[in-house]
């Protein structure tokens, strides 16, 4: 019998999704689980791309081109430009979600055995991509006692080596909702440039921050690492349509977009219905952000204001995004996890929460925390905060 | 200025893209192109599956489940069994195109350094995915010939070294139209087994088969070989729906299923509107494919007559998918196929062809050979050849 490959025994398996069967047999009990685990929003697509896709008068569903629709990336160009960001039509490749320029993105700056340097807790996905990549994960630590704020320029040189060829941020973050400072942003822009890195910034949240007086910093915005930039984004978050599989990879720098075009070009095209989609959701008229943004933030205030009220957890204060990581009073949150599905249930109602294990990279961190979507309605995620206060109780007396 | 990857530099152009420039300069100048060169069919996707889209009263398009849906996977199970191949739910995983299911099946099968035979002239991308992975491409030699028969076992025996994990055959066969007699697939399955190798068998033109005595042996239907193989399929040419971006890989083999099924979880999930299109689209009555196949047929019998006809000019006789190699009486089909496109036009009509050479792995083969794609209708199919022999005329008279 032939073996697979190590890479294919060391892939990760998803942190969010293993769970899953359990959660299956939970639901076969007939009880109810609300879903924390998962970065899927409740919030409704807009029309205007839904009804995009319905009034399509295709009668040959074809391929594409490899960097996604010209008319798509020309509007997406200006909407770049009006949201602030100097991004040409030329500087974008459409792609299949957010995931495949990520991995896009790591092909293009990274040959197998070399580095690449990632602020811990990660988007645990980026495990997968880097392993399929053959590429080596080299974690920075932040953690959430100082709200994962980026450690100063020292301890990332301690980990810089002959083999690191980029740092990749994520903002804001998942699974911290860690919005990045200025001085933060400039910081990573030293570094890169000291060290002709690339620096991948995953931007899927951009949209997503709540405080008025907060700013994103795109990367895209920093002068003087034009070419080091490479920015990650998707429609999956900013339009509720995650099933749409459309995200793009956005640089200024011509070799990276000529190999990024050679990866687009072996896959052949991105989904076609889905780009019709996701052209039309750029009219999509502003309310329908200042709604969602609302929705969010007062979702987001009620989860830390409900969690800060059990003893014994920990939360931090998630800027952007709509995640935040909690430290709970158990010895490991996985466990909590499982027998929260498998042997609990209060009133056949029950919690799915994401052990936050395998969103560091670092062997033995994160062992009590639990990463928390705030993407269900408040009565939702006060209900199921409820749920969780009293599932530690009996937890913890067992 | 931080550099860009090596693989990133080696990544090959595709073959039948770059010439994508040149016709659209000609296109600019006003001329007609019959586009010869790639595979995408003219022929009307089946309504059952675009009105399913258009009917779909999805409000929020979520990720669905990474495998792809439970409902869709369960009816192509049943679908295969109709159609004689042994495949349960659980040995399907749904990807983003064949596309995706030969990435995850090379990633699952191969470590970078590690080689994988393939019979060339094959299909381009497959040099794109094995790049991208980090593994080696050995060549075995067919030719036009002897119409891309597989040589003798000692052949591929020569090329085994202990870095040899698969083979990887596509049929029938782009771009040389071959469908592998039941004795090359057994000749197959013996070294596989002999050598504990994977044999990954892209069978994406499995239906496109012209002669009612010529039959496909899917390696699905092998004996003895059911851990050694896995299969690569695709709705884009079934249905003529390569826009929908759906395929996917299957194996009896859990230790290959569970690796993709990590790669697939990394990725999320394959696109949910084509989804809905591709289990509607296995509702297509029957008459759809009696038609396609009878269409195909024609159009293949009217390029191999009609390419016949032009001095110098050898083809073979394509049994399945949708193209043919034919050598032409030219130094360079690279040049020539630019200067159709630059220089030429018989009243302000040109053609697109692909030159062969970047089908085959071995350097200096396939330079006079070109593939042709008979995917337009026979009137433009007609056309197109009398263009080429006028052409080719033109272009040895210079
Ligand atoms: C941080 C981050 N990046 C990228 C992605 C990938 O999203 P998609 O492939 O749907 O665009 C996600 C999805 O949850 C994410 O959280
Ligand atoms: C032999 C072969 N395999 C795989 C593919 C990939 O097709 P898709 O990703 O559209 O399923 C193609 C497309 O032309 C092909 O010709």
């Amino acid at each position: 019998m032939p073996r697979i490959s190590k890479k294919g025994q060391w892939m990760p398996e998803s942190p969010i999704r293993k769970l899953v069967p359990f959660a299956e047999m939970a639901k076969k009990k007939g009880h109810k689980v609300y879903h924390l685990n998962i970065g899927q929003p409740d919030i409704k697509t807009p029309e205007v791309a839904i009804n995009a896709v319905k009034n399509t008068d295709i009668t040959v569903l074809e391929y594409s081109h490899s960097a996604g629709f010209e008319s798509y990336r020309k509007k997406l160009s200006a909407y770049y430009k009006t949201h602030g960001l100097p991004v040409e039509t030329e500087d974008i490749i459409i792609t299949t979600g957010g995931s495949e320029a990520l991995l896009f993105a790591i092909g293009t700056a990274l040959d197998q055995g070399e580095e690449i340097i990632i602020p811990e807790p990660f988007y645990a996905n980026y495990n997968g991509f880097s392993t399929a990549s053959g590429v080596t994960v080299v974690p920075v630590t932040t953690s959430l006692e100082n709200n994962f704020e980026l450690p100063p320029i020292s301890e990332f040189e301690k980990l810089i080596t002959p083999k690191t060829k980029a740092i990749l941020i994520c903002n804001p973050g998942n699974p911290t909702g860690r919005l990045y400072t200025y001085n933060e942003i400039v910081l990573l822009a030293e570094i890169v440039k000291k060290h002709d890195l690339f620096l991948i910034a995953d931007e899927v949240y951009r949209e997503f921050i709540y405080d008025v007086n907060e700013k994103h910093y795109s990367v895209l915005n920093i002068e003087g690492i034009e070419q080091n930039a490479i920015m990650i984004d998707s429609v999956s978050k900013r339009f509720s349509m995650c099933g749409a599989r459309i995200g793009c990879i956005v640089s200024k720098n011509k070799d990276v977009m000529e190999a990024a075009m050679k990866f687009a070009q072996a896959r052949l095209s991105p989904p076609t219905f889905a780009q019709i989609a996701s052209e039309a959701a750029l009219d999509t008229p502003q309310s329908y952000f200042d709604e969602v943004t609302i929705e969010y933030k007062s979702r987001r205030d009620t989860l830390v204001e409900e969690l800060n009220k059990i003893e014994g957890v920990e939360v931090g204060v998630p800027s952007g995004a709509f995640y935040c990581i909690a430290k709970l009073p158990v010895d490991n949150a996985d466990d909590f996890a499982r027998w929260l599905l498998e042997s609990y249930d209060k009133n056949g109602e029950t919690v799915m929460i994401a052990p936050a294990e395998g969103f560091y990279s670092t062997q033995g961190l994160g062992l009590k925390e639990v990463r928390i979507a705030y993407v269900l309605k408040k009565e939702d995620l006060i209900r199921s905060v409820e749920i969780l206060k009293d599932a530690l109780k009996v937890y913890n007396s067992l």
